[in-house]
């Protein structure tokens, strides 16, 4: 049993989120990952709540695992550990603004000089190329300039972003399969790469089909509340007790919904085809919720689960994290602190491997700078 | 210049969403793809809309780079077929059912045993394992019964899904992610590994805040609108002609604010912390829009963008196509027809390499069973 990136050690230099949460997989991935973070205050998601005993919950959920040593890139001292760090290291991660790590000597030229097998990924707001390289950006302003806010909401209310922060996951995870890329590359030709990535452009590829409607149309599309754009009855429906949703894709599935609730209108050719449906999907739905209002979310989702009708609760994320279906996937797992005990819980990871063990703890997420005497000692017997 | 995966062919068995986007990013990272197509109809999403030519814009912007060959595996000869292309395959992608390969033959432990290297990619609704692992899911259900749909929306509203399919998309990378990692350790050991993705988990894993939240309080977060949850002044606002975005995420930049909108209150103890100004969020987002409601969206950016304060548009599709940004990192593409024509548009390649061709062209999406001449040639020759 072993993990696929066992042995690999990555060089650890972004904060926040994105670059974080690609850290994140590869330590779930079995790469040893050291945290280089500003010495005093270290990584900002120190400081973000939720709190429990004085430690932020946040970073626990998305740090565990990783290495911490804190360096100031400007101080000789912590150069030179830098450098020895360089030195050893398969990846090294960023995402300080394009020029920053240049200035400081640690741009991609001057380290893939030094070190020209080490695999260099680059995560920012808008990538190291084009107008607005040097600027800042955050979750809200690319999903806003991205258009993922401008396809999430309900049609003629104002806009609202998506409740996962999409903007800097999405990046993460592009550069984390640029990292894996360039790192099967380097064992044919020994030479690691760049790997740029932006927040920006990484919404854009997440929007596959608001692209296609844009450029085939020449109409953008609008959100749509819960509701699929171009197949029905697929959206949310209020029952007695709150929202479900039923995802009937094709004219069987709308049959068989039909029957479930007794609704017989799976001839009515004004519902007979998908087409037909998605024209009258306003009507449908008041059709269908005159039936649903009826009865609890449970009833229904049962009812057409068992009728083979794809259909879900909408799930806060307390149950989530008691969902059957979750638990047997060991999604849920405890980060343990310095003494062996369950502190906080982070997700599992979703990404299960033949031969490779799926641990339901995690190790710690480090204190600033926790580490710093194992990491010396680690390159003093290199 | 190089792609990191030239040389490499996935055969691909999947269909719709999921599995074709990791197929795509394999491709743009220089795999060939074989798509296995059924006979008839192919790929569902050949039917989606929009349409131009008779030809699906969706199917064209995430099949591009493709081929495609139509096989029946219940049928003999179609299974001589399949079997020869295993033999020459670093990478199997399916989503069908659990269960369905297997029944077919082409289960892990079969192909495994006859081509040990090859690695053997799977994502479904719910993963290989778990009480639900038969049952089939869509974006709509991932995205409710994972969670996402219960913070996204308006507070005291009805739910609203992303409106980008991270439902399917999350899962499909994290598939990429696990199979790049799969391909990396085979290198080492000669062996192939499964690689089991469940759309419902990876819902989980990109929700990190909202577990965070939920484990730490015992509490589950609800929708923001476009709030985020624990900075504030981080939303959209009104100006005079829609709707922008402002991310001020701290004191400092509060105060340039402040400057900006010529609203004394950067002192003012109700406003001069994140949390006080978290505590006061909705007085703070009328006193910002009594200001910005007087001017338009493009002034109101333009003048905080200067003063280095985050904020943008929320820009709809075709404003994002449109974006200098995007243009200058080549994020919109031409997908070619069989005359060399540009026929649709597709997403660019976010992930930069070095060292690598970032081509502004995609080879076409391909007809149903296109390439079969030249795959069979291609076998012939092996």
């Amino acid at each position: 049993m072993s993990l696929p990136l066992s042995g690999l050690t990555v060089l650890d230099l972004t904060h926040v989120l994105a670059g974080p949460f690609c850290a994140l997989t590869l330590a779930d991935l079995g790469a040893r990952v050291i945290k280089v973070e500003r010495p005093g205050s270290g990584d900002d998601t120190r400081a973000f709540p939720p709190f429990k005993d004085g430690k932020s919950g946040y970073f626990a959920a998305i740090n565990h695992s990783k290495k911490s040593i804190a360096l100031d890139l400007k101080k000789e001292a912590d150069r030179a550990i830098f450098d020895r760090l360089l030195a050893r290291a398969d990846v090294l991660l960023e995402n300080f603004r394009p020029g920053v790590l240049d200035r400081l000597g640690y741009g991609w030229t001057d380290v893939h000089a030094a070190n020209p097998a080490l695999v260099y990924g680059s995560v920012s707001g808008y990538g190291q190329t084009g107008p607005d390289a040097r600027r800042p950006a955050y979750d809200m302003i690319a999903q806003a300039r991205g258009g993922v806010m401008s396809v999430t909401g309900e049609p003629g209310r104002g806009p609202v972003r998506a409740g996962a922060s999409v903007g800097d996951i999405a990046a993460g995870m592009y550069l984390t399969q640029g990292v894996l890329a360039a790192l099967y590359d380097r064992q044919r030709t020994g030479l690691g790469r760049r790997v740029d990535v932006s927040m920006l452009d990484s919404q854009l590829a997440i929007l596959e089909h608001a692209l296609a409607i844009t450029t085939v149309t020449g109409k953008a599309p609008g959100p749509t509340g819960s509701r699929h754009p171009s197949i029905a009855p697929f959206e949310s429906f209020q029952a007695s007790d709150g929202f479900f949703v039923i995802a009937a894709g094709n004219d069987v599935l709308f049959e068989k919904l039909c029957l479930v609730l007794d609704l017989p209108v799976a001839d009515d050719p004004r519902f007979a085809t998908n087409a037909a449906r998605v024209t009258n999907v306003r009507l449908l739905k008041r059709l269908i919720e005159a039936v649903t209002l009826d009865q609890t979310r449970a009833h229904w989702v049962a009812k057409l689960t068992a009728a083979g009708v794809p259909a879900s609760q909408i799930q806060s994320l307390d149950q989530v994290l008691k969902d059957p279906q979750i638990a047997a996937r060991n999604m849920v797992v405890d980060v343990l602190d310095r003494n062996g005990r369950a502190a906080f819980k982070a997700a599992g990871n979703p990404i299960k491997l033949s031969d490779a063990e799926d641990r339901t703890t995690r190790a710690p997420a480090p204190e600033l700078d926790g580490n710093r005497g194992e990491i010396l000692r680690w390159l003093d017997e290199g």
